[in-house]
């Protein structure tokens, strides 16, 4: 597709300013390091915490980034830029240095998710992409992270491919979420590109395209016996019911066991009572019932709490566009260059300055607390969450596998204090303090700024 | 990066269920044709018209539809499929037909906006990926327009680029915006990819790594003259506003002229105002004052009802995520195959059968009113809005330019009822109704159905 972009068209992926002021930086011989933090500026109501994600694919831009003869080409049409710094853009790799919170981390407002120190262009030109990546990522993740609390011991599947906000999203949704709690995802590529296990059942068409339930019904069993899950509702839930009751007798019959049965329409809770109940008196204990249908972590919490038999949540939408907080209020600011720490005051944008580290204290009891420090401060007792992932422009160690940031993710969450593990807005959020040291360097920039 | 994609891949974009069916379909020789509707099955509150977009996108992704061997070889891993219809799916090609709006059309709820007709398993497999695109960019789209009533006279920019959700989003939602009212982007390779005009100003890093604010401002007017927009809420909004006054002379000076100022937080009703003051004292009336930060269609309708001298709004989150109504309800349901037309009964996602056409009435007057046909039907005095975009799996037209779109979506959008011109949702929304040989044909199906 002639709009589509791959590896070698990624670098434009840039606001222009990036460009210009780079090419001002050229000019005026700005070649010093500079620090930028990525931060998330406050949590949107309802979330008492973020999961981190998407450092990989950062990563990856950050070691891969180039501008090809084509960018330059461009570049040079816009009529803004001068060939030397053209030719300097087409010579630039990053070469930085980058601590970042692992992914499946909990994370909380204005703490750095990411510091990148490198020449100040290299720093400056990676913000764009850097935000719309680690951001989302973790938007997502942390939406995941609310309905694997609502699911409790309940499984919920990915289903957001076709709500999902282009292409990229759908790979990164499925990712995040798979990270954050899915046991899976019905997107095929995400499944591929990232080892995440896939599944599916049948859409209506398909019930429809057969003419009656039953034939559909037949079909698929016998094609797919033990992973077939049967969509119940395309003309009458009972009746539908009826209808896999007798396909799945069939298919035992033949040897085989129907997997579970799919409502996906009408009142979910009458219905996965009445079809739990008829599936057990037919001796089906064992056919699982799959919900969907606009469902997100409130729905789910209702249903459950309701007691509702239902096995797997398939969650589309609202976990793929993260519907009631569809972005996160993501930073990147300069905190320091070779002339010492830097601080923005703008109102209501107010930055930290310096390099800085995050310490947890206290994991799994309830003095928890993060401490924003200085970087090379020591601080006794605490676990430092910022790691250096990237040194002169290359990844530190390999790619982590997606079980391991998974299991992080379980266990990052479940130490969470208890009051934080709520759908709803905590009066009590989490306490992250700044240093003593920080707060005086904080102060007296403050002061020497007036 | 090992996770991007290219043309190569998209194929496997799609919910692993398409691909259940269609093996299943492939088992039982299904190979007649049917006819998909891709429609919108209700509008968010507060939208009263939505705008066609991503048409172009859809129909690359159509002629381009194919699985590769690194396809064939993962779904083959799934231990789903059978290696016939692996081989079946590694010739298969999109050879079918669609009907579509014109993008940059107005169209309003269970209005088909395309209409796939093809073998059963070709129309089915690219479900996913049509519903992803064509949502996305429509409910962008529609955002935009929103935007543009709210802007009036005065222009608007996309900056959406951080917040979008993903690299294809971000590219989508830049097009998408353009389209339907903004004049550029910030995004740089949406302008290469999609010829949209770029822009940008300057970062608050970039104020900051010079250090002093005067010192960057001479340094970004010398360099880029009169495509120089200066930020001046770094530090102090007054103290900026009379650096910028000093450097905007000093350019003059020099033959020069500085194009605008930008304010990007703090009260910018009551700080723009005083920014046009100062800049008018000062004989600067034509440097022009951008606003950004957190801006909706509301906020910039309360700005200008207030008679704030703004001239450009950068709107960002709010237009790339369409943050009040993230997620469009697309569908994308059978309507008819070999047996005649078809439809569904599930509670509350009722469809219409058949092959249809949306015929608009009483364009500019009060009549006003949309009626959806049988595709056949003569009906005199209305405008057919579904046209013939593709056959035997080829465009039957190059691709449109996005002046033509956006030329079509202004006047689709002014054209329209004054009632809907709204930014609340109205009591009196547009009426579109169904051909009685529709009516008659959708009662008699749910009659048999019983």
């Amino acid at each position: 597709m002639s709009d589509w972009v791959g590896d070698d068209n990624i670098a434009l992926l840039t606001d222009l300013y990036e460009l210009t002021m780079a090419a001002s930086y050229f000019e005026n011989d700005m070649r010093d390091q500079a620090t930028f933090d990525l931060f998330i500026r406050e949590l949107p109501e309802q979330r008492n915490f973020l999961v981190a994600c998407g450092l990989e694919q950062a990563l990856s831009y950050l070691e891969n980034l180039h501008f090809t003869e084509d960018h330059l080409g461009y570049l040079r049409s816009l009529d803004l830029f001068e060939d030397r710094f053209l030719s300097f853009l087409g010579d630039l790799r990053f070469t930085g240095e980058v601590w970042a919170v692992p992914e499946g981390e909990a994370i909380f407002a204005c703490e750095p998710l990411v510091r990148v120190t490198a020449p100040l262009i290299e720093a400056q030109i990676v913000e764009s992409f850097l935000l719309n990546c680690l951001t989302f990522q973790t938007m997502i993740a942390s939406k995941a992270a609310r309905l694997k609390i609502a699911c409790g011991d309940r499984e919920f599947v990915d289903y957001s491919l076709r709500r999902d906000h282009g292409v990229d999203a759908a790979l990164k949704a499925a990712r995040a979420s798979f990270v954050a709690g899915a046991v899976g995802t019905s997107n095929v590529l995400a499944g591929k590109l990232y080892g995440i296990p896939v599944s599916g059942t049948m859409a209506h068409s398909y019930v429809m395209a057969f003419g009656d339930e039953i034939s559909a019904f037949r079909a698929y069993a016998r094609q797919f016996a033990d992973r077939t899950v049967l969509l119940i509702d395309t003309f009458d839930v009972e009746e539908g019911t009826r209808n896999a009751v007798r396909v799945a007798k069939e298919t035992e019959a033949a040897g085989g066991k129907v997997d579970a049965v799919r409502i996906d329409s009408g009142d979910l809770a009458d219905l996965t009572r009445s079809v739990r109940k008829i599936l057990d008196e037919d001796g089906l204990d064992h056919v699982k019932i799959v919900l969907s249908g606009d469902l997100d972590e409130y729905r789910i919490r209702r249903l459950l709490e309701a007691n509702v038999p239902a096995d797997v949540f398939g969650v589309g939408t609202q976990l793929g566009t993260s519907g009631d907080a569809a972005s996160l209020g993501g930073a990147y600011k300069l905190v320091q260059d070779s002339n010492g720490p830097r601080i923005k005051l703008s109102a209501g944008k107010a930055t930290t300055p310096g390099r800085k580290q995050v310490v947890r204290f206290g994991d799994g009891n309830d003095e928890r607390h993060d401490l924003i420090t200085l970087e090379d401060e020591e601080v006794a007792g605490g676990r430092p969450l910022l790691e250096r992932v990237m040194a002169e422009g290359h990844p530190t160690r390999p790619p982590e596998p997606l079980a391991v940031l998974k299991d992080r993710c379980r266990r990052a969450v479940t130490s969470l204090p208890e009051r934080l593990l709520t759908l709803e807005g905590t009066p009590d959020p989490y306490q992250v303090r700044l240093s003593s040291r920080l707060r005086d360097l904080v102060d007296q920039m403050h002061r020497s700024s007036r």
